[in-house]
């Protein structure tokens, strides 16, 4: 049916038409505060612009003023520009009749390049010990977590498993736990409320996220001994957040490309497992759950790591890094001179990846009200036009907020411009008093 | 940072080399039984063919005679000529920046153009009313039946909720149910032992897989009242497996990409909710469980539904619907001449959207094994070389088999072999006697 006749050097046969979609809406101009996409909705024959959240306008070239600062998504769109630099290696073309077939159990399960790359990667980066014995795709660190509960729950104990986190915790953590009410494990809350525990009866699963997704602590488990497992979430654990001080080597490891792509959208996202039991358990919870993870996640996923292990992942974690960095530099002068929002420290540390010492650079401020009279810091914050996340929301004091700083950088900028006016209206009042 | 200097008709700046690599590796001769894809293994620089089952060598030129013929299989890979030949219109170049957030909670939640085609869809179709009110994308009818199930269950019931379906039903229904063992709900089988139950305090939840994936059935609810909740599977309610005999209207009504476009691989579908409660909770089960659908997944379902609607479905439809007839009448040909193995009978009907009489053409044929002695039918079919899947991972018995006719046409030719062989045997064996 198909075959022979490939494209000439300067000839395209089927994929032009696709080619040139593609290039006409990327040409679409936005003003640099939005973007057209393919699939957007069209406006006299043309996609429209969707604009970054303080833009409007048929060209997204109006600021509205009366804009809240976005810190509250965790979607780490800061790393848009390097895809729009790199935009010739990381296009991909899908055919029609790419991979239909759901390859799910079968020998081919994961896609011999896509395992080889993400082991390259770990390897490269020195983060994780890339040969555990065995990986599962997923659909991003969401899927992956509770596939983990599944298969690290010991069949028929007496008593239902504790699933534990330190606080602070997200508590999309307990609603995931609890979501279907299981008769073999329920969420269990603070880890160390369970240390001293008499009850030897029971079992525990123990969530470790590290670097902690809130206030960027790198988390050690806190409860041990033969009844407890260990689910370590690493999915923050790239260098643009931290630095990398040791190659990670623990039974059940999540990782995703949310977070070191930046690619949400993607939903893709794998785990290491040393011990083969965990490996088919977790396997035959993802093929009940969603029959796998989408081939169309699995190519994009393969060609950005392409990109980013290009010059050894070097270019990609050095933009990374210094965006970060950058973020980091200016919250912190802008916090510097008030006395009523204090920020978490950050500690410098050797990176083994880029060989030298580095200070973290947590993709969320964990910010904290020092005023009395501030109890509810969210509601401090939103009143000035600042968007965050409230610290109940991870099971931490009202005087918390999580701002996020891996936005795209209008939001960003507008974020630093409203903190700035905050802190400036402090001053202005302690010159007065 | 991006914007202006567009691509002029015949220069392509950005994604010339994605096209070429595409174009390149879909040259690659694969003796039209095989594929190779650009995340392929290499072998010298290119990635290797991948051939269909029977076939092997670097041009998958060779075939296997040890075959087993593949019948197993539910991927619909028998559209993959309908999209090779529509390989410029299929076609999709995936920018590296597309579509990085995770636009899941947000108002954009699901993609307005995505939604608004698969309402025209519906509509040109004929098979089901394509205003429902709500709309929710899962990774497939896989993710969405669990999500419909949690959905479905009456909060803080005295007793789990019974889940059931109509014999023969696929065993994934239930190991899909109690895989946490819930408190809300549990699998209780065979949808008909419940007619009768004089408990009035029971609340059940129906699956109506109609047409049943397994003998093609069209499946009415067999419960029914204020405690009974339905959920239909209508994943085969297209016209390339039976006459569209009327737009179904139901509460919750389920379908997939996969066995629409044959794209089993991009885990993709779709409910349409008539009730605002029951998507919410639906819409909050896929966040927690998954975080919602690869947006690459949206982009190809959106360029495949393309295509697809391309002259109302004309040309898509008269494809899969011709590929379908011939397979059928093939194989009852084949069977004709049996007394050892018999075939569900299908029905004749007015098909509204191809506006004549047609036979329905189910994805699967249910066989039976008519021989005293054939007790274990997949045994006595496997003994032949014909891989198929045993009635008894439907809760049927044994004497069924369940024969995939939507495998490559490979598989199909192969699969028509070994049975005519088989028959022939019969016959060879009838006139000895």
């Amino acid at each position: 049916m198909y075959g022979g006749g490939g494209a000439g050097e300067n000839e395209l046969l089927w994929s032009r038409r696709a080619a040139e979609e593609a290039e006409a809406v990327a040409a679409i101009s936005c003003s640099g505060h939005g973007r057209a996409y393919v699939d957007g909705v069209l406006e006299n024959g043309k996609p429209v612009c969707e604009c970054n959240k303080c833009y409007k306008g048929p060209d997204c070239s109006q600021f509205r003023p009366d804009c809240v600062a976005d810190a509250d998504s965790d979607d780490p769109v800061f790393l848009e520009p390097y895809w729009m630099k790199h935009r010739a290696g990381s296009a991909v073309v899908v055919s029609g009749w790419h991979r239909m077939g759901s390859s799910f159990g079968h020998k081919s399960d994961i896609s011999p390049r896509l395992r080889k790359q993400i082991q390259i990667l770990h390897k490269v980066m020195g983060n994780a010990i890339p040969d555990p014995g065995f990986i599962v795709f997923g659909a991003g660190s969401t899927q992956l977590r509770t596939a983990a509960v599944y298969a690290l729950t010991p069949f028929n104990s007496t008593s239902r498993t504790k699933v534990v986190a330190s606080v602070p915790f997200d508590l999309e953590y307990e609603l995931q736990t609890n979501l279907f009410r299981s008769a073999d494990f329920e969420f269990a809350g603070d880890a160390s409320t369970w240390i001293n525990t008499s009850n030897t009866a029971l079992n525990f699963i123990e969530f470790v996220a590290s670097p902690n997704s809130i206030d960027g602590h790198l988390n050690k488990a806190v409860l041990n001994g033969s009844s407890v497992k260990t689910i370590y979430d690493h999915s923050y654990y790239w260098p643009h957040f931290t630095p990398i001080t040791f190659p990670a080597d623990e039974d059940v490891m999540i990782f995703s490309l949310s977070t070191l792509t930046g690619h949400a959208g993607s939903k893709f996202g794998w785990a290491l497992i040393k011990d083969e039991q965990v490996y088919e358990k977790m396997h035959s919870f993802l093929g009940l759950n969603t029959g796998g993870v989408s081939e169309d996640a699995q190519l994009r996923a393969f060609k950005l790591l392409q990109v980013v292990l290009d010059g050894n992942g070097k270019e990609f974690h050095e933009f990374g890094y210094e965006t970060m960095r950058k973020h980091w530099e200016q919250l912190s002068i802008t916090l510097s001179v008030s006395n009523r929002f204090s920020l978490q420290r950050t500690s410098l540390q050797y990176c083994t990846f880029h060989q030298k010492a580095r200070e973290a650079s947590p993709a969320y401020a964990w910010v904290k009200c020092e005023r009395k009279e501030d109890e509810d810091c969210y509601e401090v914050l939103k009143a000035n036009g600042i968007g965050g996340r409230a610290g109940t929301k991870f099971l931490a004091d009202k005087r918390h907020v999580r701002l996020s700083l891996i936005n795209r950088q209008d939001d960003f900028d507008i974020l630093i411009q409203k903190l700035e006016s905050l802190v400036s209206q402090e001053n202005g009042m302690a010159t007065a008093i």
